[in-house]
């Protein structure tokens, strides 16, 4: 049994604990949430059946249904939604199919309140049994404590706690202390294609949103939950040297020909030295996080380092090193070649084409442009040093503005205090090594803030293949968002107007 | 038309002008050949229907008929021939097939004439119609003056180039002025494994062998045909390294590791310069070849890079050293990367361990052993340079020596004159950049000389796929053996003694 394993008993000893009384609303919700444990469990069941991989031009249709599904629920609860059509999408074969409608919807108590943007996504990442997954990963499983599937910690599971947490007021008899507008999506894995056209065409509907506010991603540590704060930007890059127009054989030809592969080799060695550090010039000199912030979060590098074998880490000890260095510092992964023989079988080919694959992570400061700008100029040199025919090509294909959050900020202190009473500790502040899509998104086009409340333990399984939650954590995550709720209300009693908030037509 | 294509008529004239009379044996024999083309095309078209891909373990029984096939035929000829078992063979996914056979067959006529010895192989390359053919690779296909489909040049129909030369003796009523003893055998694309073994344990059959003769590979200019005296050596290695114990995602843990695709790029970048010189100390002091039979070899480079829209060659313009690069100097090729992302999508992986997969080809007096020492040792300065804490491995997958025949001998004149006699040109005499195994085994182990009469033109289509070879050199190259066994006799008229020369037991 987890350390956060709930039980009514208990739950009274925690809620003692962080003082609010043993009527207060706050209680009478999360014991309501424990009741329909078995109820909540069942729809992340339903909903993780549906093979939601936006990535696959031929899941369309379950996208379609998962939709449907939702859009019943919501209406449930009295939210008045509809889906947004958005039109056709060019696949990569040229050819053009429909996209899945974005989810808009809006359950107004009063105009005195606050109203809190809800974001949430049911797509997922692409899951197949042979990648090595224990279960079939469009089944959820329960074993032991867990609940195995795909989407059950990211993000299914997470949306749902919304609908939840919206049922255990209902089921409490407690009002709903603010107001709340839905945006889900189901392209969130498809670089979140159409969002913004959504967000600019609605603008309007938006302008009394108060705050944003998601449950995505993931803690940090173990044992302590995080309010993610901000994210990493990204630009994936391909770097493509062509020797010729045909692949060879290295016995007809071998020495007669300049090979395109170490010429490759050549300049995606010039980027980086082996400590990591990029050797772009130009762009490279990020400010460094916050410290404080990094020295607070609780994260066990050793730990880490011991699960994964890794024979020496860099910056053993230090870890708030390490973690400034994921949260904020730049960094270049290399993540693959294409166009070589990949496969374990022996060939004596000479790649023609070759297309090296690499990202670079961004710190909050920088912009993506001037670090494109300065690796074609670093490439450029290389490149004249290296004297070869071939030729050679930078494609950035595709790119995440990093994004931060207010932490000084209504939205900020009402997540902490939620997750003070859900889980009676407090949270760290915590940065996400990863790149967050959507809330950059928010952030420019409706210029809110935005709050991440991850809900998912940090051992989510072994990724990506066997996604698990706790039961428990999932139980914790439908307390955690109407404690949100609540306390988001403490923060900011008075709501902008919201008169003149009526739905937008149906499509 | 190509400049070599044979009518009755203009095979008249191409007798006339190497001089032999118009009466004697060798011409009664190449018109006999080219009476039977309909009937050899169809033979061909029997054998390239037999799927002998020995690389792939479903396609056995494939082989064993195609064996089947090849014995009927031999025994047409009054070959004695049989099917040698070779026992089981441990596949890549620890299960057990049974081996192909190894044919042996013999044809003696007398004790007094001398004896080749035949080699050939049945089995084939793997071609797959979406690797790019343009017709069923198993359906052999005539399209104006080429064939195409798999084995037509390499090596089917080269192997059944000797049956129809002996059919041709048959049909003129001419004596066959040479005794044959065939080893035939499909495993030749799976490291010919097994025939040593069998040459080893039926040594004393082969004793009275005076050469052995194989009819494959390809010239190495468009016009003008080549007797190939010799290939390079190689050894293909495996380079590993490992960083932890699963794929992690540069999201979560980008930074906090040595990743291990840098590692192996910088050690491979540090094998060899831009201008193709290998780096390794030691063992690269190879002694070139011998220049004054490159210069006589007839190859258009310059068409070649042009065909090939190679923006720059190395020597641009000196022809022999390019060839003598091919054909004799040590060279290393990088084929690809197992374990990375190779696939056009996105991923954020950072693989924990990845395989370099490269190959250095030998010169002739290269000894493999001296040659991965020198690597081991290379490497392992290298990587107390790079001062990484993964983990790296060399594996040497397999290895080719090098190969070289006696030129001088009767074999090697009589396949010149022969060349001569039938494409009426003097043939060059050229290395191969590739690597042949069994001509080694041959030398070593039956210290026997070995002669290679390539019969497939330059070009015998875009390699590997649509695999082609043209009606006429299929024909003129069924005389071109016919005529290798004529001179060969009158190069060697006395046989060793073949007496007690008997099949060995069937079984």
């Amino acid at each position: 049994m987890s350390k956060f394993n709930f039980n009514m008993l208990e739950a009274d000893k925690g809620v003692k604990s962080v003082s609010f009384g043993p009527n207060s609303p706050l209680k009478r919700l999360f014991q309501m949430v424990v009741i329909k444990r078995e109820c909540y469990v069942n729809d992340l069941w339903e909903l993780v059946g549906h093979e939601t991989v936006s990535t696959r031009d031929e899941k369309r249709e379950d996208i379609r249904k998962s939709i449907d599904w939702l859009l019943k629920r919501l209406a449930d609860l009295d939210v008045v939604a509809f889906g947004e059509h958005l039109g056709m999408q060019m696949t990569e074969l040229y050819q053009t199919i429909r996209m899945p409608r974005v989810i808009i919807g809006v359950l107004v108590h009063s105009p005195s309140k606050p109203t809190i943007l809800v974001y949430g996504n049911l797509d997922v990442e692409e899951a197949v049994v042979s990648d090595g997954w224990g279960t079939d990963p469009f089944v959820m499983t329960e074993i032991g404590e867990y609940l195995y599937g795909r989407g059950v910690a990211m993000d299914k599971g997470p949306l749902l706690c919304w609908l939840n947490a919206i049922q255990a007021y209902r089921d409490a008899g407690v009002r709903l202390p603010v107001n709340l507008v839905f945006v889900i999506e189901s392209m969130a894995h498809c670089g979140s294609l159409g969002l913004e056209t959504v967000l600019k065409e609605r603008i309007s509907f938006f302008r009394n949103v108060s705050c944003v506010a998601m449950a995505t991603r993931r803690w940090q540590s173990a044992t302590t939950p995080g309010v993610v704060y901000g994210s990493r930007g990204l630009i994936y890059y391909h770097l493509e040297v062509q020797c010729c127009n045909r692949d060879l054989s290295s016995f007809e030809h071998g020495g007669t020909i300049f090979e395109a592969l170490p010429d490759l080799f050549y300049l995606l060695s010039s980027l980086a030295d082996p400590q990591l550090n990029i050797l772009i010039d130009g762009a490279m000199h990020a400010h460094p996080v916050d410290l404080n912030a990094v020295r607070c979060a609780d994260f066990n590098y050793a730990e880490f380092g011991e699960n994964l074998k890794v024979p020496r880490l860099p910056n053993r000890t230090k870890k708030h090193v390490a973690l400034a260095e994921n949260w904020a510092m730049p960094h270049l992964s290399i993540h693959g070649i294409e166009g070589a023989n990949f496969e374990a079988d022996v060939r004596f080919v000479i790649p023609h084409k070759v297309i090296g694959k690499f990202s670079i992570s961004l710190a909050p400061n920088q912009r993506p442009e001037d670090v494109t700008r300065a690796l074609q100029k670093h490439l450029g040199i290389v490149w004249l040093q290296r004297a070869s025919p071939n030729k050679m090509m930078l494609c950035e294909k595709f790119v995440i503005p990093s994004w931060s959050g207010r932490c000084n900020s209504p939205e900020y202190l009402a997540a902490t205090r939620a997750m003070t009473k859900t889980y009676n500790v407090k949270p760290n502040f915590i940065r996400d090594g990863g790149s967050l899509l959507a809330p950059s998104i928010f952030q420019r086009v409706l210029d809110k803030n935005v709050v991440v409340l991850p809900i998912a333990e940090h051992d989510i399984g072994g990724c990506p293949v066997n996604e698990r939650i706790s039961v428990d954590n999932y139980i914790k995550g439908s307390q955690l968002l109407a404690a949100f709720m609540w306390e988001y209300a403490q923060e900011k009693p008075e709501g902008d107007s919201v008169r003149g908030m009526c739905m937008p037509n149906d499509g």
